[in-house]
């Protein structure tokens, strides 16, 4: 990536918009888990090894940004519990969690990955790769930044 | 993307480890402003608006893992002081920075992205699109996980 002098104010700027929302280790973290199907306080406490009181905060931050629906449920003699399901926006998230993915299983992993991205139905393996709106196949070393227009 | 139950814990997870490192929001903000060229404390600390001794842990932290390099540089007249380049590990992240940005735009962003990534050359918008092993272009829906072979 060519390394250009496009900086813009902190508060215009997309990733810094988007860290203060998604910007801190345990809302990814969470985002990921609902993704997979770990949909409940005590799953997603259980699965993360986090406090209760810090999951609490973090779901109800996603919920107020809108990266998460809260929705009850009762289970036959218990009181009603809450479960939680990803928006259109916290859906969104996916190419960011398959990035994060993507660098860890480069640099971070002791092994093969863990997990993979399949295109369903052929079987493929996936990777997002940079494509321009002329459909060329962009080389990292091609690929520049600019302001918008 | 199909929410399968790809459940595997936290300590083999890229996902995780990757936010071991990267998970905390001056972190990414820190490398998006060297990838554009701010690379001196004085100009970090000035356009991140950060605290000194916060920007100081997070360059340390971002050197230990060995996403910046600190090198030294001296002015006419001024004692020896140090700017910071990203390793290739570091230069590695520049997608999950891009999809963050992506996400931004589309969710946060108050009118037209303030900055592109652009095709040097043709200079068509870039985007990530997932692609297949097969060469087959991939649609979220037809997203899926698995454990890893």
């Amino acid at each position: 990536m060519v390394r250009q002098n496009v900086v813009v104010d902190n508060d215009r700027c997309s990733i810094a918009r988007a860290l203060g929302v998604v910007g801190e280790r345990w809302s990814l973290l969470v985002v990921r888990d609902v993704v997979n199907g770990v949909r409940r306080f005590e799953e997603l406490r259980e699965h993360l090894g986090v406090a209760r009181n810090v999951l609490s905060r973090r779901l109800a931050e996603l919920v107020d940004a809108g990266l998460l629906d809260r929705v009850a449920y009762r289970e036959f003699g218990s009181r009603e519990r809450y479960e939680y399901a990803l928006t259109p926006a916290g859906r969104d998230l996916w190419p960011v969690l398959m990035t994060l993915m993507a660098w860890g299983d480069r640099h971070l992993a002791d092994g093969p990955p863990p997990v993979e991205h399949e295109h369903l139905g052929c079987g493929g393996k996936v990777a997002l790769v940079p494509v321009c709106e002329h459909g060329h196949d962009v080389d990292p070393a091609d690929l520049g930044l600019r302001l918008g227009r």
